[in-house]
């Protein structure tokens, strides 16, 4: 096997490519969609599932797993990967976005992030150095560097005082792990807001510091689809071309295809796995509400053309009913389907890729998906 | 294949026995335990889970599947089986236990009991012939007659008086299914509280009705352990020997084998569904309480004897973490576990009579769960 960060580009159409990233876990065929594994499972999946529908990579919440079960118990246990039973590649976050979101009483200094657990409210510290220092207990394969991620209609003076805490953030995170140590990779991340020329100066900086992939930060932030098309058009190409490029919290089918266009190589986000257990069914016909009415007597499969197990077995009557009852297994049932639909979706995405038509698979899963989610 | 309804002895112990009880979808050995599937999926698992973990037959409820999809709907779709892709035999109950724990406002009368749906309060009539038929629609393997389950401290006379009603019911049932029509067999149901004399009457003349099996009802419904094994250890014999008898809603691990020791064979209860979505698991060095602190860094399996896919791939510590994070996969995992433990409790159990040992089985087993549950 190459050595961890070997990344290998393959065909490309237009500003879409392929490639292969190596890591400590196993290789990753790109453009890839990781799963959204919060709390070191996927919800309602068993690792056997995420690999019956052949997920290559998931993603681990450090706020999450820093605060439950907590790193140090995991790093004792053998790490993320022994102890939740995953011997696939995981990417970390870095715990910053979950700060901005889910936590009260947040406080940024230069040192770092204060702020309190959405679990009991205790007070807790993430500086560049903690958030490192948690992922390699964690063991990922892939790390992000503490970032700020500026909300949605910060002003100008706001947004380039913090892409500079960002970068300095960067290069701290950088010092803590150096390049190649333990195997587990390192992502920047670039900030900037939606400012053309702000991005182009935290790319720059970013840069500067060098990782094994670069990612985009602070989109799908409570922008319109347009303005996010705009920053990532323009930003994708600042990406250094020969490491991968993660485009981070996105998304829907539509901006999967959007960001893949633009050169993107990764994506997460929990759209999948939380639509599954609101009974929003991503298939290859259009979306599905499983609860409608319409689908009480609907005794056909699901998605016949899906090879998952819930479209192999049960029809949508009996997927309407488990929702309806609230039973456990509709939560799983679900989110197998939808992930195992986006499993789908990217790998006929690297076919054309490969052969050279992407643009024409772009518009048919936008016809799909017209709205977007 | 015998055709349904054959009942074939083997090896006995004592009052325990061994046989095979043959199904329209299949044979099942008995003594066994039935896992049940309330609303046509026993709780966050799937078909081909119960198939791991050796279910051989389950149980579904005709009060939740009457009211939540409908039976009607459910024939429409082809069936039970085919509705919720499980293949093996089932058994349906009449819905008359839920009508008294579970509905409000229910009215007994000769005609049936009237109750309101404790989902949207509408009101229905489950008659003897009603039953029947939901159960036709349902197309259960093993169908229960319409009984009334007398509550526990009920008087004499009013236990005397319900068990002539449920007769005259069981002989409405009767002829509303006759004897092997479908390959739907049908079970009588003995009541007469905890009045030895009114058991062997209520045993008298349900015998008399004639069918292809025999439960005892209205034990577990309050009373102490030490009533039930002496209402158990009577009414049992009075089931004719060469036909199935079903404890209905029991139990406990030492109430199972007080059960076998009597010559039951058929047992169905949620407990070890129920306590596995409350973290208590069973195991064959005890009971395992998976929130208690003492599992945070426990690195070995729930079971090291047990070949789940949970103790195959999991530590406590995990186990522990997902039940306290309320993660969906913490239900899944903790009920593979439960099920197969009693699984295997059975089948162990089965082998200790043909052994001529299962008395000392029985002992090893009591010494596990000295206080019942």
């Amino acid at each position: 096997m190459n050595a961890p960060g070997t990344f290998t580009l393959g065909p490309g159409d237009g500003s879409a490519r392929t490639a292969r990233l190596t890591t400590a876990h196993g290789e990753i065929e790109t453009p890839v969609f990781m799963p959204v594994g919060t709390q070191g499972t996927v919800k309602s999946l068993c690792p056997t599932d995420l690999q019956d529908i052949k997920a290559r990579i998931i993603l681990g919440n450090t706020y999450h797993l820093y605060l439950r079960p907590g790193d140090e118990l995991v790093a004792k246990l053998g790490g993320l990967h022994r102890f939740m039973g995953w011997d696939g590649p995981i990417l970390t976050d870095s715990g910053g976005f979950q700060v901005f979101s889910l936590s009260g009483l947040r406080r940024i200094t230069e040192e770092g992030v204060t702020f309190a657990s959405h679990i009991d409210g205790s007070k807790h510290l993430f500086s560049p150095e903690k958030v490192v220092s948690i992922q390699r207990n964690l063991g990922s394969d892939i790390m992000m560097v503490l970032d700020e991620c500026v909300p949605y209609g910060a002003d100008r003076a706001y947004t380039e005082k913090s892409l500079g805490l960002t970068t300095r953030w960067a290069r701290r995170c950088r010092k803590a792990h150096p390049a190649g140590d333990r195997g587990q990779l390192m992502f920047g991340i670039v900030q900037g807001g939606f400012f053309k020329d702000l991005r182009a100066q935290s790319a720059e900086q970013i840069i500067e510091v060098g990782f094994d992939g670069y990612a985009l930060g602070g989109l799908s932030v409570g922008e319109s689809r347009a303005e996010m098309y705009d920053i990532l058009g323009d930003a994708a190409p600042l990406l250094p071309a020969d490491r991968p490029r993660y485009l981070m919290g996105v998304g829907a089918p539509r901006d999967l295809l959007a960001g893949m266009a633009a050169g993107i190589d990764m994506f997460d986000c929990v759209l999948p796995t939380r639509n599954a257990r609101n009974g929003t069914l991503f298939t290859f016909q259009g979306k599905v509400n499983i609860k409608r009415a319409e689908y009480r007597e609907d005794d056909s499969p699901l998605d016949p053309t899906c090879p998952c197990y819930a479209c192999r077995t049960f029809s949508r009557a009996y997927l309407r009913h488990l929702y309806i009852a609230k039973e456990l297994l509709s939560y799983r049932l679900n989110t197998l389907h939808n992930l195992t639909f986006f499993s789908i979706m990217m790998e006929r995405a690297r076919q054309a890729i490969r052969e050279g038509r992407f643009a024409a698979y772009r518009a048919e899963m936008e016809a799909l998906y017209p709205e977007g989610e």
